[in-house]
């Protein structure tokens, strides 16, 4: 294949990170959706360098895929199944492979299983594929797996991932429930309609790649409070000792195998010296551990998509998950010539 | 396949830990080559637990073969080329798939390829597999490649590894040069005739699990000094000051798509608080990076090959490098039940 076409669909931060990274690995961006940005420039909404791309954006994807018929559409318009369920079958149905950064569609098999099997179906009826990656993909589920790999036995695997309130808008910051006092926060987590936590389809998946079967997944939820008063950037408020600056969703896996998987992931608003990271232990002969200090989570979150485009291309049809899919693995230069179907 | 049976050629310290990790993952021991040892219960010889083993230990690898027809050999008697080609041909002309735990043939198409071609020669003409795993196949190669699967961009990656020379015997620590001067480490390397490194061949195996193609491999050595007096427990004596307490090797591999491979690894004496480790990082975009701080080497290498024997019994023959073979992964319960040849 000399370059896959490519339509984006969802040009928000991460999209236009990708449509940058896509141009300089030799794909061709043949056609855009978004939703507040239909009629101007892709060059101008992406911010990608002069004179890199002629397209204009659209609203209609469908519009967009019967007059482009790209190989593969990008997709990074929403997390959850339902939000992003429709929008896949259009493009699957269109004959367009798809790669997602759906958090759900990680591993969808046990969160949403009727959607799963539907889009597995439509996948294979029109000989396409569809598969989701992003950030978990390398730092929660690979390397992880990679460890797994070097022990005799496991009797549990656990993660521990923080991020940083400030780094995102004040939707997210109320999402996260700063400045609750203790009662109410108790009082929205006991009615709260929450849907999977991207922990749970993460271990998920990490269980399918370690051919594991669960049994068993439960969510825990936990308010992280402010030890004494701490400033939050993004709601510009400062949060008085003993409100809620955050919290932490435990998700916990049983599989049949024995194993017990285990992400603790806390979004919160960071004090001084904080930083997000990346920590897994693993339990068993022997006792093994796997650190990141670094991660800059937007760009691991785009490049690895990237990554996978080649192996999505070359995959066989249907809903391929990261647990199918070959061994994550960088793919130098352009991404044309790493695709073997 | 219900019980894999493997004859054990080799029966020293990792000899003996993967007789029993092997036992436990429910394959089964149908005979055992030893050096030292013929003659002895397995069972004595592996401190395996009372009952577990009626093999007793032979001394002719070719015998035991012909008596016992196993699936496969697990080879761990030594980490050159040179020293396990025969051993290796003598299994695979008897239809034994090999599992090794030799370093150099981690990769050793550019190293000893003549060698290597020979070995998947006649691997093909027997139809059966010979590949090689360890602690370099996790911590060198698997982890790593997932990492750089995460980046979009790669000028370097650089890998930093320390090992205790007090952790082994005297042998190693004279080999180590430990309590040189100056002077005679510089005179010894100038004329020293060092097999390949493991860094280099885990290098190759690296960039051939990433798809990068070696143009150049260069290894340099340079003496690690005692800044103050410092006790060798392997050599029962005290270093002075300014004495060489080890070395560093640092392998640098440079690749025709760009990315240049290091590895610093360094044998030395430890002074107090000092712990094995394995750091990379990732210079590209983005800068990433990767650490273990629990590195019970002894174990993660055998259990990371005990891993790999179903992919092996399940691989194509030839001469099969974990850059071919499946995603390193955990292999829960019992190895029959993993392989799908």
């Amino acid at each position: 294949m000399k370059k896959p076409t490519v339509v984006m669909y969802g040009i928000g931060a991460m999209g236009s990170i990708i449509a940058r990274m896509l141009l300089e690995r030799d794909a061709e961006i043949v056609g855009a959706v978004g939703r507040s940005s239909a009629g101007k420039k892709l060059e101008e909404v992406a911010q990608l360098s002069k004179g890199s791309s002629e397209v204009i954006v659209d609203s209609d994807i469908e519009a967009v895929l019967k007059r482009t018929h790209p190989d593969l559409v990008v997709m990074t318009i929403a997390s959850y199944m339902d939000d992003v369920r429709d929008g896949v079958l259009t493009c699957l149905r269109n004959g367009a492979n798809v790669i997602s950064l759906s958090e759900e569609n990680l591993y969808s098999w046990l969160t949403s299983p009727e959607d799963a099997a539907k889009i597995d179906a439509v996948a294979k009826e029109h000989g396409v594929t569809y598969s989701c990656s992003g950030h978990q993909d390398g730092y929660w589920v690979q390397l992880v797996a990679a460890l797994m790999g070097t022990a005799h036995s496991i009797d549990e695997v656990r993660g521990k991932a923080t991020w940083n309130v400030d780094d995102f808008g004040p939707e997210l910051a109320r999402d996260q429930r700063v400045g609750d006092t203790v009662e109410e926060f108790d009082a929205w987590l006991r009615t709260a309609e929450r849907p999977p936590t991207f922990g749970r389809n993460s271990l998920h998946a990490l269980a399918a790649a370690s051919g594991l079967t669960v049994i068993d997944s439960q969510t825990e939820t936990e308010p992280v409070l402010a030890g004494e008063e701490i400033r939050c950037n993004a709601l510009d408020t400062v949060v008085p000792a003993g409100r809620v600056i955050g919290f932490t969703d435990i998700d916990t896996v049983h599989t049949a195998e024995g194993p017990v998987l285990v992400l603790e992931m806390t979004g919160k608003v960071y004090v001084e010296g904080e930083a997000d990271n990346n920590e897994w232990t693993l339990t068993g002969e022997p006792n093994l551990d796997l650190a990141n200090l670094v991660l800059p989570t937007h760009l691991t979150t785009c490049a690895t998509l990237v990554n996978r485009i080649p192996q999505v291309l070359s995959a066989a049809p249907g809903y391929v998950t990261i647990a199918e899919l070959p061994r994550l693995q960088f793919m130098a230069g352009s991404l044309g010539s790493h695709v073997t179907a």
